[in-house]
């Protein structure tokens, strides 16, 4: 017998049919022996319904009143999948997030959950319950309704799951798990069966779309283990674990790339002490984040500084940068928005050595100039132009051994 | 300077232009140096759907997870209607049941108020503040959600006005106030400026649609003075208070009418002590509620016993009456849907004879047959065949003096 958390997005309690089908499964696992806390997020279209209407009446609304509004849709969510239950059997038991207690501070809409008192669900589930929580909600220091920001629910989900120190948090979404890169772009990727913590949190790109990134985080500090799977089809899904937990550690887990990103070169930067604070400064005050750097070295005294930042913040950062242009003291402004960002991700790249020249020769061979390199422990980050994006993750996907068979990965779409 | 409750039905926050028109009138009264505290509805609409998924997934469903469902709907309101009135430089800020608290009994769907502790309301009216307050929602004594029922919101303002003390309850709705008959009936029906709790109490067809019956009898017990008018149009309402604040009592403050009975006839009954208790007991613990009765005097040692219940009880009445017939012991059973009741209510009736007799008197003038007649304190009812209800209702509007002006009254629909 097993304690497991199980968590639905709102694509898979979109109607009352998905919510009955949510409950078979629910009722499934509880008919296997487990003891089941459900977590789900609101139908979906709900919560941007709601939101539409804090926007209408005021761009710039209270976010306390924002957080009363649309915490509702996870409230509908419980109560209908707690009948829903029932009619198959099960007692569950709908829970707000000011009844578990789940404690936030008081950042109305992007709250952080503080402290979950896992005593009265613990209690619930050794009566037989099946408690059937809000995602997504909270409550505040000063007892007013709280929301963890977009993709809260899966923060509530390994909260909760390690509140109640549970076995496992089971994630159901709308895709079967975890893949070595986008399938969109590589149709031979394959699903991963177990992803470490730190790898699933290099591998945004991939894994944005189905774990939110601070869910993540605290899984890897709870050492809640989660499960990635689909609540369309019947198939196991992707489990992210402590990499002790995975006993063959290949040397590229996964491949990933990302789009949103622009290059800024400032030429002729004078080449003296405090040069980077004078330019990452005010970016940084105007909440502007540089990702890679690099500065050559520079002949007469000057020096190009090169970097990347989200594509969004270009308009701003271009700004920032003229502002302060007396004070930096360049010579022109270079901005590029057709690169690509591709990364590839493994936490065998700890203890090997070469890895990284795979990917350089990789490139090279398909003619791919490299613009920017950046490295961390377990990943490694090229920046090319915009164009190659699909062509380098294919064959980083190929070289790196990741690809799967011919036919197309099971969706269950 | 005073302290105001004021209420708003679900077609008074509709949609986001009816909510700025709420936020509007509620600005008025603080601009103009009141303490105000704001019940809302949910949004016209937003309810009935909440409660057909509930139906959908089971017809016989948890009414606690019921309770978490459908008060989502007044939760939306509220914040949505503080965000309006911060535009308007109003401090708003919403209160949940559970928030206040307003403390309910456990009978979820229907639960009672038992208490209330306003001083979290006082001090933030004190501080400035104008509370938005969901209503029709509590918090039961598990610390679950509990509703209180259809048209629970009205009960939630009086239970408030009570809680903290207010001047008035003002209750905004689609009509302007509370007339002396239903204008749709009697085009010269009068608004009244103030009727009695009592009279409001009897005059259950005219005032049902406009007020809870509930919310009048909480509002009696506790002296909250009510104020009815309409939130489209901008005119004084009509105010239900205690009768020593009505100065002129007239005899007859309004004539009421329900086409929702039925009339029930056993022939030969034997007329023998207990009688009564063998064909009513059955009915009540059918939940049939018996309202008119009269019993002949009978020559023969029976007698005819005739009765009148609610049109939609009939088909259960009939069986439960069939099934003990042998111990009642009746010759036969006669039922009448074709029936309605014409009632004329006022405080003055208590004090002064021969009212009831220009009921009777202005009835056969015109031919209409009484068929059972009942007299409360305030109150004289007589049943007649459904097809006079128009006439009986428009000749006792006009004899005791209610018409008012040909031109019909000022609805602001």
């Amino acid at each position: 017998m097993a304690r497991i958390v199980m968590k639905f997005g709102g694509t898979s309690v979109a109607d009352l049919d998905r919510i009955r089908n949510v409950a078979a499964r629910v009722a499934r696992e509880v008919k296997a022996g487990h003891e089941v806390a459900v977590v789900v997020s609101a139908m979906s279209g709900v919560t941007n319904q709601l939101v539409k209407w804090c926007g209408e009446l005021a761009p710039l609304h209270d976010q306390a009143e924002y957080d009363t509004v649309v915490a509702t849709g996870e409230q509908v969510t419980i109560g209908l999948t707690a009948i829903a239950l029932q009619t198959q059997g099960v007692q569950g038991r709908s829970w707000l997030g000011w009844q578990v207690p789940i404690r936030t501070d008081a950042a109305h809409g992007k709250a952080r959950v503080e402290e979950i008192d896992g005593a009265a669900l613990i209690a619930a589930m050794a009566a037989g319950q099946v408690p059937v929580i809000a995602g997504f909600q909270g409550v505040g220091p000063d007892g007013r309704v709280t929301t963890l920001g977009r993709g809260g629910s899966d923060l509530s989900a390994v909260a909760i799951a390690a509140a109640v120190k549970a076995d496992r948090c089971d994630i159901y979404t709308d895709v079967d798990g975890i893949y070595t890169t986008d399938p969109r772009i590589v149709p031979r990727a394959k699903k991963l069966d177990r992803i470490a913590y730190e790898e699933m949190l290099e591998l945004a790109s991939v894994g944005a779309k189905v774990l939110q990134t601070r869910s993540v985080e605290l899984a890897m500090k709870a050492r809640v283990r989660i499960q990635v799977l689909s609540s369309f089809a019947d198939l196991p899904g992707s489990l992210v674990v402590d990499e002790d937990e995975i006993v063959e550690q290949p040397l590229v887990t996964g491949v990933a790339y990302s789009r949103d990103e622009a290059k800024v070169t400032l030429r002729r930067v004078p080449d003296q002490p405090g040069i980077a604070a004078r330019v990452f400064g005010p970016l940084a005050e105007a909440n502007v984040n540089v990702d890679m750097i690099v500065q050559n070295l520079g002949a007469d005294g000057t020096t190009d500084m090169t970097f990347t930042l989200g594509r969004a913040d270009l308009p701003r950062a271009r700004q920032v940068l003229e502002e302060n242009r007396p004070s930096i003291g360049y010579d022109s402004l270079l901005a590029d928005p057709a690169v690509a960002k591709i990364s590839i991700v493994g936490i065998g790249m700890r203890s090997h050595a070469g890895v990284a020249a795979t990917m350089f020769s990789t490139l090279a061979a398909k003619g791919i100039n490299i613009q920017v390199i950046s490295t961390s422990e377990i990943k490694t980050s090229v920046l090319v132009g915009a164009e190659y994006t699909e062509l380098a993750v294919r064959a980083l996907h190929t070289a790196y051994g990741l690809d799967g068979p011919e036919a197309p990965p099971a969706e269950g779409k």
